[in-house]
């Protein structure tokens, strides 16, 4: 393999969920959000932005929706948003009406791409704070409650909550979580038919591989095999989370 | 600000779109692909797959729905894709059916997760590429026609197409596009009003410093000032690129 400092900052990164209680710098703040803002963006179009939060009451709710403690005591934690806002009222001001058909900043499409661009950019600000000897946890979670997690934020018309990225110094040492073998994801010029892509000759090893991992979270004993997890996760309730009525309180026409 | 290699990898980051007619050797490609596989991935559900495009015919093809002859040309290519495939396989196996309502995995949460997660792979690859001295464009332009790439990559049910990525030595040197003021696109504790959100403020400045910037991809003149591209993005027809319609037909149920 070929390596140097960035690629073994890729190669290491596992997911933090315990932080010093140590206040990240201002420096590396401005570091952290301007590395972010470098991240490709389709079209230009720049949309995206993220909540900063610091306010214990907002990070508690945050840690209320998400069922996860540790997301309270994240030193610097922020929500990304999908953020057609900004682009409409900049397009208003040119004369142009966000709520009529002619507007295509709140379709499918653009959509897609602006939570594509969020999710850039947050990859990159996670990149550096690793880099930096920093920890971080994406956070999905708290999507538990999208409604709420709207109000909380003040989220207006055009924009949309993506994923929270909580960030600090660690304060837990997780092993490297395992990874399927490269050809059970990645293929050649087409995607393989069932009948050429035999699991059962890779999964088992990597089921077993698994099975021998610990996860902080409980510690006493090993998780579960990759397909066992898979069949859990496959029934669990997500009821809650679904995506489209609510993006369309928000403005967005994803039938479009 | 803070530096190290990777802040300056991150804070470099231009899209090359020339790229020298050479090969990425075999050991660069295995280092890409790992690093991939290390990003996060929401409930360790593994929901990305990627396929690496080295058949000219397919490159070609590719390039014909991009509108963007560059996308033949590149060295590596590849297109991620939402892979669900793969986990009801193996949820299937162990006695759950996906076509019911108890298989989850299709839901739009999932979608939603199962796309951020290939994004997160995309640019850990892509940041791996530039420590290289590699040079990348991520492709957005693919998905003009959806249906097209779904047939041409054979990407069967609960797959769906998220980006492409092209690859190469560059051979072009675009200068630094502009980024907007930090403040307009972090924001703390909330999402401001209109009213304590001035755009007038830092929009003309930013306005004027995007107008100054010359685009290799049409080198003779300035690009407009970002409010005129965003007047202009947002009129675009982007009526092929609707998403729900096709995600129905790859088995995905995003109304739940």
């Amino acid at each position: 393999m070929v390596t140097n400092a960035t690629i073994e900052t890729l190669l290491n990164r596992r997911s933090i969920r315990k932080f010093k209680d140590e206040a990240i710098d201002a420096d590396t703040v401005a570091t952290l959000e301007t590395v972010a803002q470098r991240a490709a963006s389709s079209q230009f179009l720049n949309d995206w932005s993220a909540i900063r939060v610091s306010d214990p009451a907002v990070k508690a709710k945050l840690a209320e929706f998400g069922h996860q403690p540790y997301i309270a005591t994240a030193p610097l934690l922020y929500v990304f948003v999908i953020d057609e806002h900004r682009n409409a009222r900049i397009a208003e001001s040119k004369g142009i009406d966000p709520a009529g058909d002619d507007f295509k900043l709140k379709t499918s499409y653009r959509f897609t791409q602006a939570q594509n661009d969020a999710v850039l950019a947050l990859h990159a600000m996670e990149t550096a704070a690793y880099s930096l000897g920093l920890g971080c946890v994406i956070l999905g979670s708290i999507l538990n409650d999208i409604n709420g997690l709207i109000d909380l934020l003040n989220l207006p018309e055009y924009t949309y909550p993506v994923l929270g990225l909580a960030i600090g110094k660690p304060d837990q040492e997780p092993t490297l979580k395992p990874r399927m073998p490269r050809t059970m994801q990645f293929f050649e010029n087409t995607y393989p038919a069932d009948s050429e892509n035999d699991l059962s000759e890779a999964l088992p090893a990597f089921d077993a591989e698994v099975h021998q991992y610990y996860d902080l979270r409980q510690a006493d004993r090993p998780v579960d095999a990759f397909s066992d997890q898979i069949a859990t996760v496959s029934g669990q309730d997500v009821s809650g989370k679904t995506l489209l009525d609510k993006a369309a309180a928000q403005g967005f026409t994803l039938d479009k």
